[in-house]
């Protein structure tokens, strides 16, 4: 009892690995069959390509759907594009309406028509109801597996209501109260019913004070919203106030990851949810149109250089201090962007207080300018044993490092404007200014003192 | 009651921006403790440090745990200054145990001992308890308000124990079973205790899959147990199997963010849980340490290229195209770093699997590196007129390209492995190679060449 689930799984998991090694077939099948799905996924993402197939044909089909709910987007589609309609239909039976849509999104229409054609009338009524509402929106996160109560009963009906079901749906932490229209108008909390008078009525004990989620809220906002509350489960309602469904912790939670991925995966121009074991050509391919487009700005900021082709001949220090000022602009300008991307995606950055944001980030850009921009000064003098390029290095470098953290601060504020994506686009446009910007500025003045 | 939540505070936190503006002070407060202490917190992250000073003396005395609570580090650690000790053991009377060890821990030891002395007896036994475990540890997640039972009991006991409280805990979806010497020997899920026969006991219906987190299991093994398994709480036990307390989903969630949040942040050399609002002088400073240790690198970057000084002064073209080098590498390398560092956060990554990665990434710098060299050379030889130059860019970006890849792979799990950050000391050490390896490479073999 006292053992350790983790170091169980991993040491199933090691042990996994050397059956494979070893190759003997129906141990790893067997093993790989016990394991929780959440495990055999991890295992799969965890896997370079060869011996992730392997271990895909012995997972059982009856643990199939389990496993690709937990995958990532990308292995998930790979996989499914192994399968028909009715294959599809067959393995998703037992999952949770929101991970059917989920699943069924990912799909080219013309199979989601037919999975849906090929489930029986019950289950695609339920998918459908969440198949209306876009995947990024509480109506695409929900559930339909709801318990609904009148406010007019008693607790004691309700306790003998509740012990003719069979089973209670995970995570269920309250019951919903429903008017006879359907709409949601309270929760009765399975810990009020438990301690409660067992005479007093739904409307008494039902806690009114929940306002329910609409189906069409963004799902960011809904993440935030059980932070908040420390919700486990809500409802979500439609238009009319009606009850259509309930969101549960577990999908939030993989809202909040999928988010804070967001940000870290697209300030290096790399896609969303993205499969760390992916192979080597779709690897290239993807990254080959970031370097591309990186490649646009260096030639930009080569042809600034061009300009000062003359003034580098006759004072070839230049070429070797030009990459400081557009390096230490680059890394300054990153910082602003990463505290905005980020301010941003926690909600904390609004257009109001974005222009406070702007003017402490030029204060810090002239700070930490003259900070660097004496010592690099300093510096050049003593190398280069000239004090005027010591002086034209410092001033590029305040000047850079003012418009990289301007930039940094602006950009992000006016691409969400723009609705452009700021954690994808912000970096590209910011290492342009800085490049541009530092080469200008030192060359240009070089040019002024010296030509 | 279809009214929307997020809307409905939205317009509350708007309407208290309007009203602090027009300075209606008696409006403002009744208005700022009417909120939920989430939206609060999330108001005085969102505000300039002069706003929320003003905010903050607002809050009213009893609020002020909550909000401090729910506060992000930094600014939490800036409030609690300003208190004594008696004041702190005050506002943190009604909080959870993990979240008054969480504020404890980040006081001065001297000013944690004031805090617990002036508890009262009981409360300072629970906190010590979680207080003696890390908090990056199952231990210093965990709450003590378990409700346990005996096997021995039939459910129908159990329902009148249960009644007998004048409330349940928060996030208590199961009951947590215990021998006689307090070891934790099952679950009984409220889900079950609803549905089952009452004349039945505890140990026919208890869950013993379950098995219960040790106390010093890190916290982020335990945020992957929660998602695996999707437990809105779990108990943690210890040494001797004895249960010690439990762990709740919200306070899980908070890890899964800070994770998350920590690569982001340190692969921009900023701090973890950083305020977004910090004052001027405050970032600059912070900001300033990481501008330096790049400058180190920038200067080691010039130093490489005033090697070649005689060589750029022949030819100033190269002076043109070795940011290009440069840049490219850079970029390439941070992609890579930055799939390394995301999957060795979520465990996809091991030392065993480590070295697939690094064939890939290098057979993705080669595809790469030939497709750039091939556009880069082409226009380089166009550009100024000389098909030797285009070669040798050509040359230098498949090297450099290669480089960046196997070190934007290596080096994280280099780092892993002696224990240093990958996502803190990565793009400092990988940025230095691609900037050195491009200007070594390309003006290298141009000094061959022309030299």
């Amino acid at each position: 009892m006292a053992l350790v689930k983790t170091p169980k799984s991993q040491q199933q998991l090691d042990r996994l690995s050397a059956a494979l090694e070893s190759g003997t077939f129906v141990d790893v099948k067997r093993m790989l069959n016990g394991l929780p799905a959440h495990d055999v996924a991890h295992l799969l993402e965890s896997s370079p390509p060869k011996f992730r197939h392997t271990l895909w044909r012995m997972v059982d089909r009856e643990n199939e759907g389990e496993v690709i709910n937990e995958l990532n987007d990308e292995l998930r589609v790979h996989f499914l594009s192994d399968m028909n309609a009715s294959e599809v239909a067959h393995i998703t039976e037992h999952l949770e309406d929101d991970d059917v849509a989920d699943i069924l999104q990912q799909l080219p229409d013309a199979v989601t028509r037919e999975v849906l054609e090929a489930m029986d009338h019950h289950d695609r009524a339920r998918i459908e109801r969440v198949l209306q509402y876009p995947d990024d929106t509480a109506g695409g996160l929900m559930n339909t597996d709801t318990i609904t109560v009148r406010p007019s009963l008693t607790l004691d009906v309700v306790l003998r209501y509740l012990r003719r079901h069979e089973e209670i749906p995970k995570m269920t932490d309250s019951l919903f109260v429903v008017n006879r229209n359907d709409q949601f108008i309270g929760l009765l909390p399975l810990r009020t019913l438990l301690v409660s008078d067992a005479s007093a009525t739904v409307r008494e004990m039902m806690d009114t004070n929940i306002e329910a989620i609409p189906a069409y809220m963004p799902d960011d906002q809904v993440a935030r919203l059980f932070e908040g509350n420390d919700w486990v489960s809500a409802p979500v309602i439609g238009d009319s106030g009606q009850l259509v469904g309930r969101i549960t912790i577990d999908d939030v939670v993989d809202v909040i990851r999928e988010d804070a991925d967001h940000s870290l995966t697209s300030m290096a121009g790399l896609e969303e949810d993205l499969d760390t074991f992916a192979p080597v050509f779709r690897t290239a391919s993807r990254r080959a149109i970031w370097l591309g487009i990186n490649l646009l700005t260096a030639f930009l900021a080569s042809s600034v250089i061009n300009i000062f082709q003359g003034t580098i001949e006759k004072v070839v220090a230049l070429a070797v201090l030009m990459p400081i000022v557009a390096s230490m602009g680059g890394i300054a300008g990153t910082q602003t962007l990463t505290v905005l991307v980020r301010g941003i995606a926690l909600g904390h950055v609004t257009p109001k207080n974005g222009w406070w944001l702007i003017n402490r980030e030029v204060a810090v850009g002239i700070l930490n300018g003259m900070l660097w921009a004496c010592v690099v000064g300093l510096a050049a003098s003593a190398w280069f044993d000239d004090w005027h390029l010591g002086l034209i290095i410092a001033a590029a470098m305040v000047i850079n490092l003012v418009t990289a953290c301007l930039t940094g601060a602006m950009l992000p504020l006016l691409l969400k404007r723009i609705d452009i994506d700021p954690a994808l686009a912000g970096g590209v446009v910011l290492t342009t200014v800085t490049d541009v910007v530092g080469f200008v500025s030192f060359l240009g003045l070089a040019t002024w003192f010296y030509g």
